[in-house]
């Protein structure tokens, strides 16, 4: 039996976040693939309280939540540190893990939104965000947050900018211009090129066909009920 | 100059955790009490992302976001830890602090409701959450969530609690009746009778005078823009 076992959406940007951390870390372990509208009974009885992924099995103990699951791996597994080793930089780091972490409920209003009004607020609301991204948290005479190495801040935000590049597609039109965000451009261009995120990011036609079909779902599910 | 100082609010329950959370450990810091409504400049120079509260100031460096500052406080005074030192149980505590973390948008929702209806639906989204720590967060043969001292698990919660605990006062509505929580009701009792939290929590009348002013000043504030 494996050590470590991933239940996880292959499309979802929070599953995303602990595939990287294992990849990162040369971790190997068993993918379970959930089905969003049938959840496996292990997954409900792994997680009870939120009954989402991803869940880590570890040792058959479940960890919940990916932001935690990364924080858990960065210390069993301390290699390819992703988290800064000063109390100040990691307190630092981590509050721009909440930060970004506090934009999906714009990126989901921009997703989810009907009318042309509500996907122009809900637009504002994400550029805003990524504004303050933008200028207070890369530097530009660095490759990724902290310096050379990918971070947990990188995680992060790749996770979800990934997931905003799949919007784009969806919706054809473009959220993070190079002309309005050029440090966060070229930081995530230095992000997807890096190997291990290269070969473990699924392929973008791929994800913006899952996610239409997704959305379509939803709405038809929510339209019924 | 002191090592260690705090800008907050004395009647927030964010705030509240780190008052906690500097006397549990036993650390000397200066007290500097903003003004919600007119911020000072060295809050506003030391948190320019959020501008909220509370913010810890140690060797001159803030440190934002409240549960980021509990964990930084452990770290760098490791006596009486907060934490667990296991990786696993360390996940599971950051676990519920999260999940509890995420009651506060029930908790506002019942503070700021308007209509009868609003305020019901609130309190069945806060019951709803509430009974999720009720069965399975709290141990009732458990002093506190980890034992016999108090955890990172136990401020959040605690925090909470006491807000929800001035919002009964203000609204004449109990919401954590102690037939229908009883184990939460348990454990509140022993937290608020620790002594470190009994001599560091503001008085009840006083917290209900200044939020009933409070949410009178907000309402005011939203009506007249």
């Amino acid at each position: 039996m494996a050590e470590v076992k991933l239940h996880g959406f292959w499309y979802s940007p929070f599953t995303l976040r602990v595939v990287w951390t294992l990849n990162l870390k040369g971790i190997p372990y068993e993918n379970i693939e959930e089905d969003r509208f049938n959840k496996s009974s292990q997954l409900l009885h792994y997680n009870p309280v939120r009954k989402n992924t991803p869940v880590l099995i570890h040792d058959e103990k479940p960890i919940c939540e990916s932001m935690i699951i990364v924080e858990y791996i960065d210390e069993i597994w301390p290699h390819n540190s992703l988290l800064p080793s000063h109390p100040y930089d990691k307190a630092q780091a981590r509050f721009w893990v909440k930060y970004v972490d506090g934009m999906i409920s714009a990126i989901e209003a921009f997703r989810h939104s009907i009318s042309c009004e509500e996907r122009e607020k809900a637009k504002e609301n994400l550029w805003a965000r990524l504004r303050v991204v933008e200028d207070q948290c890369l530097d530009d005479q660095k490759k990724f947050y902290g310096g050379d190495t990918i971070s947990i801040v990188d995680i992060t935000l790749g996770s979800f900018v990934k997931f905003i590049e799949v919007q784009e597609d969806i919706f054809g039109e473009k959220i993070l211009q190079s002309e309005r965000f050029p440090r966060l451009h070229l930081w995530f261009n230095n992000f997807k090129d890096f190997p291990v995120i290269k070969e473990n990011t699924p392929d973008q036609e791929k994800l913006v066909a899952f996610h239409n079909l997704l959305i379509k779902k939803i709405k038809a599910i929510k339209t019924s009920s």
